[in-house]
């Protein structure tokens, strides 16, 4: 049994890497839980697709998962310093567990000294912000370093979701599910 | 500008297929509109996601749509002889219009006879069904055949809706796209 993951989803969340993460870890017979930050009951994606959260923050918070996932999209912007979250981050990392963001989500890490000094990518717009920030910037799809993991986009998602299947599971599964729905087989 | 684009949603359908396809094409900036087959204002997709569609498909069944996409998903297997769908479906081919599925819905076209004769793809397990009801079974990532195209799966969904951009608009916008969000560049 893996532990379970929290997935944090905000107004103006990217669609797609939202989704695919959801989708590839539930097919990896992961728990996920989606849950909207500020508890919001309905939330419009960046895409204009509206999703029901499984939970609103405030009451899943306190439960035992494994990982606190961030998708990008153009509303990072609006909850960068969001001490709620900058919170939470900080203690997955201190207590090991997987802290990971993808697109623009990784900089918000820099609001919070999240990885801080570790190797970081994200969507290349936001190089430099990291990069001055004090961080590595790595150009990998996916970038790990130690417990913090982070990609760069859309066209990663898969990618950036398999590593989480084989960090919340085993490369075994990360591997059936990847055959199966990234690369698939005739 | 492009014509709108009609992309049916059902219980079930799979969540990063549909996802991808919105995203991608609303990247584009061609109008795109969710509709729920059966009229229902909640959906919950194949991995758990509830999401509330733009409309209902009697409210917007007779606007004049340039494609109507149909995504995969085990949900795909309740709608296969589905008439209302069926005709849809054929009346957009024999007016030239773009008829698009992926994964297990171009399996829905056997029960109807869209783009009989020509070569669609599907999700693999599907091949077998879909050459013993008549097709040319392609291993492309993407058939285009006629006005009909299809694709293979939550892996391929990305070059699927970049198909669709460049035949609803041109292939220098799907390449911006492309660019921006699959590839993506430093």
């Amino acid at each position: 049994m893996s532990k379970p993951a929290l997935i944090i989803v905000f107004p103006n969340a990217e669609d797609s890497e939202l989704i695919i993460v959801v989708d590839i870890l539930r097919r990896a017979e992961i728990d996920v839980t989606t849950a909207s930050l500020n508890d919001e009951e309905y939330i419009t994606l960046s895409k204009k697709t509206i999703i029901k959260p499984d939970a609103k923050l405030s009451d899943v918070e306190s439960k035992d998962f494994g990982a606190i996932i961030v998708p990008g999209g153009h509303g990072v912007n609006d909850i960068l310093k969001n001490a709620k979250l900058g919170g939470l981050l900080k203690k997955y990392e201190s207590e090991g567990k997987i802290v990971a963001a993808i697109c623009g989500a990784p900089y918000i890490f820099t609001f919070h000294d999240v990885g801080k000094g570790g190797a970081i990518t994200s969507f290349p717009e936001k190089r430099d912000d990291i990069k001055a920030a004090g961080y590595e910037y790595s150009e990998e799809d996916v970038a790990v370093s130690k417990n913090v993991v982070t990609s760069r986009g859309p066209g990663t998602a898969f990618a950036f979701a398999l590593k989480l299947v084989e960090l919340l599971k085993d490369k075994e599964t990360a591997d059936k599910v990847d055959r199966a729905v990234v690369h698939i087989q005739g």
